[in-house]
């Protein structure tokens, strides 16, 4: 969205206005039959209601109707970057997924341990699917790869799955899966489709090479394909296109990767909602903004446990007092997506929204929910426009034109 | 929109789900005094009312705010294709109106009978509104015309309008209409604005030259004028963009061929609504998705005859238990545009959507019609935007990123 940057970066105005946003992961869902409640209008959300009450409420559409985001995307449009103009390739993910810090010029991969037969044919994609410890053994053996003029990064994720990291510059992000997608073919040869990328292509099968001899012996894990090779998007921070100084209080890597991403100072704080709120209240005069990211409102809708979902919403709203007892200019309540727990995935559905400030106009409604937020004051709305919102009612957006 | 493809190409998911659009044509309307309703909100729609209770209202924007689309532009957004980038000649649009079967490289024009003076000058743009049945002789005499590399097809509309067709490799479709618009003056010529335009005006010429000979002694049709020279547009088929086997099951040829223009198979049927549900019961196994186009709402409303309307919208309510007897996936009733009667003519009016899936967001509406619509909860949305909604409620899209 060059427009909303070319305007938000024409129009930025400093005062000392603080914004909290707050995602509740997946936070939008269903009944789970006709004419029942939602899992946000079955929890009891005392809070949340005076919140509404005094705010006003919408819906966001995370990409386009019907388009399910994933994390990335999803929080991207939160941010007030188009998901469709901004996309981040799987390496990078996974790279951010595991707290990786990734600089502007490194090229991130996800790997995939697998096993070869004596032709070279792939017999298992997953290597038997080696346990989490095996995989981190085996990744420290090929983080020792050097590679002239690159640096070499690998780190374990989760059983067969691992990242690796080229870093050097010049190197391009368009080059193709090494893995086949299905067993008895040899993997393919990497190739770039730009002069950038070919030189990346080069270091993946230099780099596949010396992991082929590293992994000779190992049983069942001889091998790793690859996927996503990318770079992270060119995307220009919060500082620059908002004027704001930033934090994000995410305790899930992914989370802290994609406001990293935008330029957010990512904070530590211990697991739990409480200590994400001890931490805000701490680093409360040092930011302008603060993103709170809370994770199981989503986990529990793809359990499909409806249930589990009420309860961890109802987490969310006990904590609102500490968030208002610092006074926030702006205070945004929303999800990155819906997460219904009859789906038991992410889905399209327009996603509740609830903004408090003092400019509010008042939409009499009376709860947080997604009925109320249909016929709330904010409507519904591309969530890529969110921040808009967020720096009007914040006072930090100059009048466009005379 | 590019982007709604490119989404959908890369996100299309197969499974065995059915998607029904049931089109009633111009269902939108209007009261004919204030605070009335209108001819959906007076008929007596008990079925459809029931599937509202159920699923999903809104109302779509064929094109823009305040923009009233023609038949084709109307259909090409709720096919999910940019009316605004996907414009449709006036040539293709009549030749798809005759159930005329158009390749690629055909040019279509439409033609009309006019008189001249000795001096070649236009006196009669309609040439007396010649009855179809001398229409269709002259256009018999016209259809021998023989130009070398080029297959000529001359076929009659009605009265004194006809459509020529030019059947051959490298023609382009932009050349200016011959029609003057006004009497006293000689036809203009036909210039080609490129290349390959320009072969198609040398053809135009060539006809036209041998149409006059052929005319020369008719009384009063003595000449014709050309206009909306045009190729069909370079559209991708549902089968490529959705991955859906489609299937058309409509009455009229206008409607018939714009299926045909995205891939559908147009499949005959006799002329009533029950002869459409027969056909679709018939076919129900053979295609992912099933267009049923129905006239008669567009047509009384045209006629500005309030209860025609009203009485055709019942006869589109009384068969939707044949459909939800077959228990679709996904089901929409809508409109391509609105026609209120008490505007006898297409409007720019939003559109009412019903849409009913297990996976819909239950929004309280009680029954079918602009005002319910209004507060539904797939709120007030680009038609374009439609075909998404259908495919993610079918299961039919992936996530878009992770």
């Amino acid at each position: 969205m060059t427009a909303i940057h070319d305007l938000t970066r024409a129009l930025q105005r400093n005062n000392t206005s603080k914004i909290v946003l707050f995602v509740a992961d997946g936070l939008g869902g269903l009944p789970m039959a006709p004419g029942g409640k939602s899992e946000l209008e079955t929890a009891e959300t005392p809070n949340l209601d005076a919140l509404a009450r005094r705010g006003s409420l919408g819906l966001s559409i995370p990409v386009l109707p019907g388009i399910t985001p994933g994390s990335g995307p999803g929080h991207l449009g939160l941010f007030g970057y188009d998901p469709l103009e901004y996309q981040i390739g799987r390496g990078v993910l996974e790279a951010l997924g595991i707290d990786f810090e990734l600089g502007p010029d490194d090229v991130a991969i996800r790997g995939n341990f697998c096993t070869v037969d004596d032709d070279g044919r792939i017999t298992d994609r997953r290597a038997g699917r080696i346990a989490s410890d095996i995989g981190t053994r085996l990744c420290q053996k090929l983080d020792r790869i050097e590679i002239p003029e690159v640096e070499v990064f690998v780190r374990p994720v989760k059983e067969y799955r691992l990242v690796i990291v080229f870093r050097a510059s010049g190197l391009g992000g368009n080059v193709n899966d090494t893995d086949p997608q299905k067993t008895g073919v040899t993997p393919h040869e990497p190739l770039g489709s730009d002069e950038d990328s070919q030189k990346t292509a080069e270091i993946c099968k230099q780099f596949l090479s010396r992991a082929a001899e590293i992994l000779r012996n190992e049983v069942p894990a001889n091998l790793l394909t690859m996927r996503g090779i990318a770079k992270q998007p060119d995307i220009p921070t919060y500082r620059e296109v908002y004027g704001l100084k930033a934090a994000a209080i995410a305790v899930y890597p992914m989370y802290r990767g994609l406001a990293r991403l935008v330029g957010m100072d990512v904070l530590d704080a211990g697991a739990t909602l409480d200590d994400q709120m001890n931490r805000l209240q701490a680093v409360w005069d040092d930011y302008d903004f603060f993103f709170v990211h809370f994770k199981y409102t989503d986990s529990t809708g793809e359990d499909g446990d409806f249930d589990a979902k009420v309860a961890r919403i109802q987490d969310v709203d006990a904590v609102m007092p500490h968030i208002t007892a610092l006074n926030p200019d702006v205070l945004i309540v929303t999800g990155d997506h819906s997460t219904p727990s009859k789906m038991c995935s992410h889905s399209w559905h327009p996603v509740p929204v609830l903004l408090t400030a003092d400019t509010c106009r008042y939409d009499n409604c009376e709860s947080f929910g997604e009925a109320h937020c249909h016929r709330g004051g904010l409507g519904q709305f591309d969530a890529k426009y969110l921040m808009l919102l967020a720096l009007a009612h914040a006072g930090r957006l100059e009048k466009f034109g005379a």
